[in-house]
């Protein structure tokens, strides 16, 4: 599938659509109008139906969408109906908590294995995984076609680490430092001190959403 | 200040304005064009002008910008100029990682105190800050003060402990947990899973930065 025109935005609402559906679905919700399901996301009813109909619409207009069909189109369009393996350079308490993140394994993330430089991590796991040497990734990247690379290192060593994940074949990388990184492959960046400020911004502002 | 017409994309860039000029100063640069801070951050001169005249210009055209003054700007609006005091509910493996996240203290965010319902983890402390009592959060808020709560908990717990903090005091909610919260305050969501999928989505269609 190629949706070449969607939007950054569109992009960022289909997980919380999946998020809700899969809700109403665990509520017994078998059926559902664009009007209902956007009064509980806190849109309005055409913006919902032109989101859909960036993915070829999904539904009869006036009958309503099937929950679970709805959840089964959106998981083939985030690529969430596979397995992805995922490598977390980084062992400290970023990659601690990502390791242990239970919401992961539900969408098909599953981490194999932590990559770390201090010589005192190497060799101990986290939550059953081993932590690796820094220096074998490209390695375990390339023998076990690692689908997402997971930057949660130092500062100065980020983009070396993203370029060797990419000339090891990564397909993707989700980056935790507060760098902009350049790289061959897709990146989603979490910048924690960039939200926090935001926040701050919110409050001194006075914004609410 | 009030800049209510400031998008919430430029508001979302100004953090990262902040990183590069703070970069730029460590690396003893004192003055820089539009031009050449755009190029630094892929974006173009325009959009770095018409950012920075949201809030009022801060430098003449063709002269260039005084780094260390813009970065004083920047810190006011951004409201991180000053001390914001935060506690965290959920002392797992997020509420740990935020606790010793490096990044905080260095824009003024500090943690004082964690908060848990697990009778194991209560009288704990981690990384020298208590973990308390879920049931004393709202006194803690009031009797300290506290600008910021982080929200790390269970699910199901969201919501109430959202409302106990803006019946308490707290001016912003960062929300780590995967629902959308009503509160009466500013929230910053940072909804990992939705992350992951987004970027799950970029590999599937091949879409660059």
């Amino acid at each position: 599938m190629s949706f070449k025109r969607v939007s950054e935005a569109v992009i960022r609402r289909i997980p919380r659509y999946y998020r809700h559906l899969v809700m109403l679905e665990s509520q017994g919700v078998e059926r559902i109008s664009s009007e209902r399901l956007a009064k509980q996301m806190n849109l309005n009813a055409s913006q919902v139906r032109q989101d859909f109909n960036c993915f070829g619409g999904f539904g009869q207009q006036g009958y309503g969408y099937n929950v679970s069909t709805l959840i089964s189109e959106i998981k083939k369009i985030m690529a969430i109906d596979r397995k992805h393996s995922i490598i977390i350079v980084g062992a400290g308490n970023i990659g601690h908590a990502l390791t242990n993140f239970p919401g992961f394994n539900e969408s098909g993330f599953e981490v194999k294995a932590l990559f770390d430089i201090n010589k005192e991590l190497i060799g101990s796991s986290v939550n059953g995984r081993p932590v690796l040497d820094i220096k074998d990734m490209d390695e375990y990247i390339r023998q076990n076609s690692i689908d997402i690379g997971v930057i949660a290192a130092r500062r100065t060593a980020a983009q070396e680490i993203a370029d060797r994940m990419c000339a090891a074949g990564i397909r993707g990388i989700w980056n935790f430092v507060p760098v902009d990184l350049t790289t061959s492959v897709p990146i989603e960046n979490v910048h924690l001190s960039e939200s926090l400020s935001t926040l701050s911004y919110k409050i001194e502002h006075g914004m609410l959403d």
